[in-house]
């Protein structure tokens, strides 16, 4: 652990927690495939401030060698000492890289990174089997990790009631944020995923990140934060989805947004 | 007519035309009581560059002698020669200030606007009786004014039916622009109004103004442009309704959306 102090300690006392402010969080994902690339990626990303840093591990081409991904997390989170992490393996099925793991061993290395890494935040995608969360969860309680239980669906906007299950579910399941992702085909879905988030906010305990991806749902990581949404992510050095802003212009319509209240 | 160009000319050689272009165009609003108070808020506003200029006549003390009303707007046109103006009477029913004239005679006041300045736009609240309007449409037509069709509701958000139906009216009425401007009570509201601004978009073949207001409908000021709304209106000297956020910031925010396209 960093210095020594539990990553509680860590969270409260240096990194952003997500959804414990009002402030909208701004993260932003490495997608390096090579250590030496991603903490090159790391050092750019940190001189333009996100609050919170997403490893996309998918992206990387060490994913499959336990000790590389843990040896890599541990620069990575030492480098970005005062700024949060999320490790993430998107699966090929929701818009990740295709990689060589099974689900079970995402889970496996996702437990590993919890136990031997400083990392405040992991991923685990909502349609993973119970069991397979329940145990993350058991870890992760163990080390202090947080589980961001998401959902993404790279070529629609499902039912209103689809994306408040897979809400309520993350909730069902302990896990610590509820995660939302989905591609919008024109503005009536973009306008549909800030009605779910609205509702969710308003009967769901956890946070939110919802996000509406593409050129359509652009606006939707911009003004998601007044709709209830904790999170959202702009481009640091490189896009890891559709539809990203750079992190100066949306920091910028934040603090304009800020000052509505 | 300034410098012998009729208005037509005047708006494609020099000023800007609602719904004319993909850019949403900013309005700021001149809410003087005085000439001399408005020909120095007029100074201060043109030095921020909106794109359009309304001036609010119904704060005009001097709104129930015509002379005084055209000589000031003569005036006001002549030093904002290059932004297009528009000339608004907002009804104390509408959220305006009370004055002593009758409807017929703002109609009245409207058409001398429309043939004895250079103003481009004039405002007519589409509660007005129809003959009243088709007068003004005559009048407008005659000398190149554009009217903007309005309906306000500082009390609440109106069934989507109801606004679509308003904006309909305007069309109906030959008129140029449709504006709707309401008030939310929640958010869900600010989402009804950015569908009806979407489906409007889809079915009325004139330009569109729709803003809900307040703090909850500021957000739809800064991103109903990419719903179909053609005008915001930010604040110059002066807020001239709830939830107007200042120019530079709003000019800030609407160049961020534009990268997106």
């Amino acid at each position: 652990l960093k210095n020594g102090r539990n990553k509680y300690e860590e969270n409260t006392m240096m990194s952003k927690v997500i959804g414990s402010g009002s402030d909208v969080l701004i993260c932003t994902s490495l997608v390096g495939k090579t250590r030496e690339s991603l903490l090159g990626e790391l050092n750019a990303v940190i001189a333009r401030e996100p609050d919170v840093i997403e490893w996309r591990g998918d992206f990387f081409a060490g994913v499959a060698t336990s000790e590389d991904v843990l040896e890599t997390a541990r620069q990575i989170s030492a480098a970005a000492s005062n700024t949060a992490m999320i490790f993430t393996i998107r699966s090929a099925l929701e818009g990740g890289q295709k990689i060589s793991l099974s689900d079970r061993q995402v889970i496996e290395l996702n437990a590993m990174v919890c136990k031997n890494t400083s990392i405040e935040y992991v991923d685990c995608e909502l349609r993973m089997p119970h069991e397979q969360i329940d145990y993350l969860r058991s870890v992760a309680n163990e080390s202090g990790t947080k589980i961001i239980g998401s959902f993404h669906d790279f070529h629609g906007t499902p039912d209103a009631e689809l994306m408040l299950k897979k809400i309520e579910e993350a909730e069902l399941a302990h896990l610590d944020v509820a995660k939302i992702a989905v591609m919008p085909h024109c503005l009536e879905d973009v306008l549909v995923l800030l009605e779910v988030t609205l509702k969710a906010k308003q009967t769901c305990s956890i946070p939110l990140v919802t996000v509406s991806m593409g050129t359509y749902g652009a606006v939707s990581r911009m003004i998601g934060g007044i709709f209830g949404s904790s999170l959202t992510f702009a481009v640091g050095e490189e896009r890891s989805a559709p539809g990203q802003i750079p992190i100066e212009d949306m920091r910028c319509v934040l603090n304009i947004i800020k000052k509505l209240r």
